[in-house]
């Protein structure tokens, strides 16, 4: 069911943006692209639009509950999403709070090292050059963001961690990483963008030990371990049910 | 003319350090292998490591000269060096004065442009994972220095480049960037270790415009560019040329 858009704004791996009737809205349709390794490995996942859409669209609300602003508004059909138009600032913020991944490539931090405290990284949101980690002096040389926003979207970040760890514990799942995209909104607000969904999150569920049945996430798809979409299909079930806290 | 040395206490890629009969000092030989790309291109370069030892040396006394602590103490032979014992600290200190190599694959700056301040990179010093490029945040997660040290550092560094741009320049020469290693010496003070030579500083010939010719350090290895030792003779030549100012 697609709602009535404008003409395509922005086509990444996983979404696709759209102008809507509303100066200030923008239509995202979530695709069943899925991608990893800077989109070397890509193959199409039947209903994994239509998951990502709804686990975004519910943790998206539940943060709006808790005090974060986002982008969001409502959502359309199965796999659109009415966000609000926002400058989005070309850094992808990574929180994470159990070594895995690229961390364990960079440094000698074993994997499932749970770390002392979160950690955040940086990464210059760039497909070309492959999303390079940024350090704060290159993030400065680049002159990509004020130093004082740089602080805000950090402490945006790790507020989100905080509230989605114990958030997630409840359903028994872990929240091993995550990666932010932010933006400023036409108030000048900066507000999380993009989705927040097993493709940009991993997830490990506390109901098993099995290092490979534990994976609820894109990792599924990046280790060829199967079950993608049912795996997705888990963390919905498990963020649906959960009632929210009300206002 | 080997001097009398203990036993073999590390061997790097360029260079192998020894005791000696003294107990806070070692004795460093530097070879004439090649090596880039964390060492999987490799080559023997006839008498590349007598022009680093003598380049190093030069180099040292030059910057002792100008208040700077190194490890350095004295030559023997043609490629030893009587060096200061310290702790090494496992980073590698990266100052950028023009933009190339690395930092023009991780981000959008384009080779050659000139950085409107010196910049300062991290590399976490371990060759099984590549040197990765260190964040403020992952050098306290790792615990490898104290933040207090961690300034330190950058200033040193920022010092050296500051001493050894003009003095380049006085002998036709673009200080590109260098690498330097630190550590500590019984004392307690930062000193610089390792070498200083066209192994670990990008060199830019003034005397000529073409952008091969004026290469003048290792990127004629990595480039495959030839003539690697005739280029460290120069540098040599123009070091040794330059009278040094007197204490």
């Amino acid at each position: 069911m697609t709602p009535k858009h404008g003409s395509l704004i922005y086509e990444g791996k996983a979404k696709r943006v759209f102008d809507s009737d509303h100066p200030n809205h923008y239509w995202v349709e979530f695709k069943n692209d899925a991608t990893a390794f800077n989109a070397q490995k890509h193959a199409s996942l039947e209903g994994k639009g239509e998951l990502n859409c709804k686990i975004s669209a519910s943790l998206f609300k539940f943060l709006e509950k808790e005090g974060i602003s986002t982008h969001f508004i409502d959502t359309h059909g199965d796999n659109w999403m009415l966000v609000e138009k926002i400058d989005i600032i070309p850094l992808e913020v990574v929180i994470r709070n159990i070594a895995t991944g690229s961390l364990c490539k960079q440094t000698p931090i074993k994997e499932g090292t749970k770390l002392t405290s979160p950690l955040c990284d940086f990464y210059y949101k760039d497909d070309e050059l492959g999303d390079p980690l940024l350090t704060d002096a290159r993030i400065n040389l680049l002159g990509l963001i004020q130093p004082k926003d740089k602080i805000l979207i950090e402490e945006l970040a790790m507020k989100v961690n905080q509230i989605l760890i114990p958030f997630m514990h409840k359903l028994d799942l872990i929240l091993v990483d995550f990666k932010l995209e932010m933006g400023f909104n036409n108030l000048g607000a900066l507000v999380i963008a993009d989705e927040i969904s097993p493709d940009n999150c991993r997830l490990w569920d506390q109901r098993t030990l099995n290092l490979n049945d534990r994976i609820l996430d894109k990792d599924r798809f990046r280790k060829d371990l199967g079950g993608v979409v049912e795996a997705y299909r888990e963390i919905l079930k498990r963020v649906q049910a959960l009632p929210h806290k009300s206002n």
